[in-house]
């Protein structure tokens, strides 16, 4: 379904005659035009509070860090609301609040906003639609002039997915499953019990470190569908096959075992705290050092690296033997973002 | 309740060290900053399609007038599908070919999005947002020189709604209520034999005509609320009184009788392809012939000015005498936009 509603929408992306540096049909995690990046996420988790967030903080972590991953400085967003009738404006204060605290974290100011009330039983409770900006930055540019030291022919303006070549390592920033499983457990009385907490985060802060190593040909932050999703969609585009390690991909054991106990492999379930990064091979080691610095990036490995020896994702198991990675039918956790 | 919510998030705008030229506190169609136009809103219009367009067509002139209201460039936009599960999908192209359509009669590209499938029950149908960004142009800055020309001290950076002083023509680019008495002809049998269209248009050409003579202040389109809102709301943030003739605002008679037959005022019902302009006097009669040149502003005329004698909306009414046209209590026709 999401597929079909994919391949409709980019039939139809209005006037091509305007430029675009990354276009609707990259698919990628925003778009590009001019040198400013422009991203949109419309939020409707459920429930709003969970344990570690709320949607306030999803919504800003989300787009700051779909802007960031693509490179570039977020510096403004916007924020439209939709609220059902007789929703307590206590709880829209807490999550205002929430997001004040995320845009001070990552330096983002809301500039401008929509709010709209809507009569009970037309939505579920609130929606809150994000978007936002972000422009090239002189890290960034030093970043890609460190690439092309390694590689020729790499012209690429930004992060994009379709950026990687066979050799490149895959870094992750740390452990996976933790706001699907933090989700769950608000949901849940049987996973209340394992304390949980979501990663949601704005991650710029940590990104700049490893910007400034430089080196870095992409990055994108696994949320829907989890590191299954984000690999697929790397290997597609990049035309090339990952071969990951999965000793080397971290999941808490009380993560682990919440989502054991709900049939969920924790590769496809949604992240808003952690990104991957695709940097070449001479880097990589670099750019894990600067991650581990962070407070986002303590956990950071590099999980896996960019093959043509194949096309698709393979994981070798811990059990032993490999196995391919597809992408996710579909949600295994639906509205968590 | 609109009120409450505004203030609340006024309180929590994220990083204010970040310097906008146009911030969320000055509620105005947009945000702006770096010279970079910002803007978005949610359509959950009731029904989605309805005489003369549909969700589609809306969400792109909605967006790309809230861009040109301010003197810019509309480029690029984001948009943002929310999705009840068992939508029709014929019903969805339909819809974004309409976007596609309004997107090149306005010289825009939708360059990234994001698409949620929700189950049923938890909204409407479907919900688009839509945010896009604006880029300064030269047309502006020439516009922009021209006021100074006639007006000390103008130091505008983009069309505010701050900026209109005392003498200022209004100029209104037609007739008003044809939205907002479509969607109820859409809604209500006994309406809908008056063959009322809306009136949902992208505006950036014709405004770029307006712009290209020169000597606007101010521009903003009276789309929530109506004419009524939007003249309250220049006279609030230019700290000034605004006198219309009522004999020059143009309702054309099957909207007159439609809204009539329902209570409405067609002052309070939302437009979505009209814009109010507030130009220096002396560029006036200029101004006003170069819109009547466009397909869009043919019908346009001065229907009043602002003037510093006293500190509210006034209307010379067609029965003779003045009335104080206060700001609408709240949506006389909910779910148009």
């Amino acid at each position: 379904m999401q597929r079909l509603i994919k391949d409709l929408m980019l039939k139809y992306p209005g006037d091509t005659t305007i430029k675009a540096e990354v276009s609707l049909e990259d698919l990628d995690d925003a778009g590009a035009i001019d040198e400013i990046i422009l991203t949109t996420d419309s939020y409707t988790i459920k429930p709003l509070f969970f344990p570690g967030g709320d949607i306030g903080r999803l919504a800003i972590s989300g787009t700051v860090n779909d802007i960031a991953v693509m490179g570039a400085d977020p510096v403004a967003m916007s924020s439209a609301f939709l609220i059902e009738e007789g929703f307590a404006i206590e709880d829209l204060e807490k999550i205002l609040q929430s997001m004040h605290i995320a845009c001070n974290e990552s330096g983002v100011r809301i500039i401008t906003g929509d709010t709209k009330v809507i009569e009970r039983g037309s939505l579920d409770n609130l929606i809150i639609n994000t978007s936002g900006i972000g422009k090239r930055s002189a890290l960034l540019d030093n970043n890609l002039q460190i690439v092309k030291k390694y590689r020729n022919n790499f012209k690429a303006l930004w992060l994009k997915d379709s950026n990687i070549r066979s050799g490149d390592q895959i870094i992750l920033s740390g452990s996976i499953g933790n706001h699907g499983a933090a989700i769950m457990s608000a949901r849940e009385d049987f996973v209340s019990e394992s304390n949980i907490l979501s990663d949601v985060a704005p991650l710029n802060s940590m990104i700049k470190e490893g910007l400034a190593v430089g080196g870095i040909v992409s990055m994108k932050d696994p949320t829907r569908g989890g590191i299954a999703n984000l690999l697929n969609e790397w290997s597609e585009k990049s035309h090339l096959g990952i071969l990951i390690d999965e000793s080397k991909v971290q999941v808490n054991d009380n993560v682990k075992s919440a989502l054991g106990f709900l049939g969920i492999d924790p590769f496809e379930v949604g992240n808003e705290g952690k990104i991957c990064i695709a940097v070449v091979k001479e880097k990589a080691n670099e750019v894990l050092c600067a991650l581990r610095e962070t407070k986002e990036g303590k956990d950071a490995s590099i999980i896996g690296e960019a093959t043509d020896e194949f096309d698709v994702v393979v994981v070798n198991t811990v059990v032993g033997g490999k196995r391919i990675l597809p992408t996710p039918a579909g949600d295994p956790i639906p509205r968590i973002c």
